[in-house]
């Protein structure tokens, strides 16, 4: 591709080393930067310079905060001796939109994935091996995604705190709610009959 | 979508003005920065704001350019009464790299839309008829989308240069290279008969 100028040039460059970005996605998204108000684009460039200068993370639970201690953590209403261990941020930010815990969250950074030159010590599984070796856990719930690599990092994790002798859990795997049966798939189906509920309790929610 | 971080959300509600980018996209691309080293985010907000400050438009064909008068119009080895007229910049880049044109660009930043509340007060139409009426232009090429407001707008721009008794010409449609017959659509075929070119000179390309 020519550019006509340098600093478009550039602009489309870094644009489009994000990713899912490519070149031409860049150049249609800068292109329309020029046409909006000036004050948009460094509106924009401000606030990626904010947050990659002054975002924080969680000294607790390594969730994105602003502050040392994320809201989460210093609110004095959760329950301090339930864990819930989560992937990134987006899964705390989708635990908290369906308001059904209570307890605080611990964010890993990732899935150990060898394929991915991700191991253990990448994530901050050592940090929450401590929090529990000081006694202050009585539940740690898995919420990681359901795939090898996931199931890899929940067993990893269960075999670090064996010794603490805590209460353990993972979240129910089934068919989703509004699904059809005969579109699910054979391994969901069989978890769904094997970990059946008490039909009065699924009457609840 | 609750965030934890302010500095975090200002991210996202800036990355989702984008066109196409809705908060989940902004969301995942925001936290991929966080991933990568600093140095990345701070390069692109400086590639965008240096380019919104500094970025020129040319003043004789509306190019964008980092100097007053862009590279094509400055360039000694083109033909300056052959103007090629077209939409925006990237149909520049692309008409350019096909290396098949050696006359001068004239970018009309868009096209007649009542629709969209685009007349022709808002686009570089003015300094066109301008040129034209000082007698340095030949031939004119329209080279506009084949649209209903690209027909328009090639058609309200040779209203206003009719009296100057110029050659126009619009580029030739028809069948794709590599196409199949039975694929292309009415209109297309009828057109590539009606507008059939002599076989030797299908054959220079």
């Amino acid at each position: 591709m020519e550019f006509s100028s340098k600093l478009l040039e550039r602009a489309v460059n870094e644009m489009s080393q994000l990713p899912g970005i490519g070149k031409r996605t860049a150049l249609r998204l800068v292109l329309h930067m020029l046409k909006q108000p000036k004050d948009q684009t460094l509106g924009l460039a401000n606030a990626l310079q904010n947050m990659r200068n002054d975002v924080k993370f969680c000294t607790s639970c390594h969730n994105i905060s602003d502050v040392a201690l994320c809201e989460i953590c210093s609110n004095p209403n959760r329950l301090t001796d339930v864990i819930c261990v989560v992937e990134d941020i987006r899964d705390v930010m989708a635990i908290e939109n369906t308001s059904s815990f209570k307890g605080l969250y611990h964010v890993l950074g990732g899935k150990i994935s060898p394929m991915d030159g991700v191991g253990p010590h990448d994530l901050n599984i050592e940090s929450l091996v401590t929090k529990v070796a000081k006694g202050q856990v009585k539940e740690l719930i898995f919420a990681l995604s359901s795939t090898m690599e996931g199931d890899t990092t929940n067993f990893y994790i269960y075999k670090q705190i064996q010794q603490f002798n805590i209460t353990t859990s993972t979240i129910a795997r089934g068919i989703s709610v509004g699904d059809e049966l005969e579109y699910a798939d054979e391994i969901t189906l069989g978890r769904s009959i094997v970990n059946r509920i008490p039909f009065e309790s699924s009457l609840k929610h």
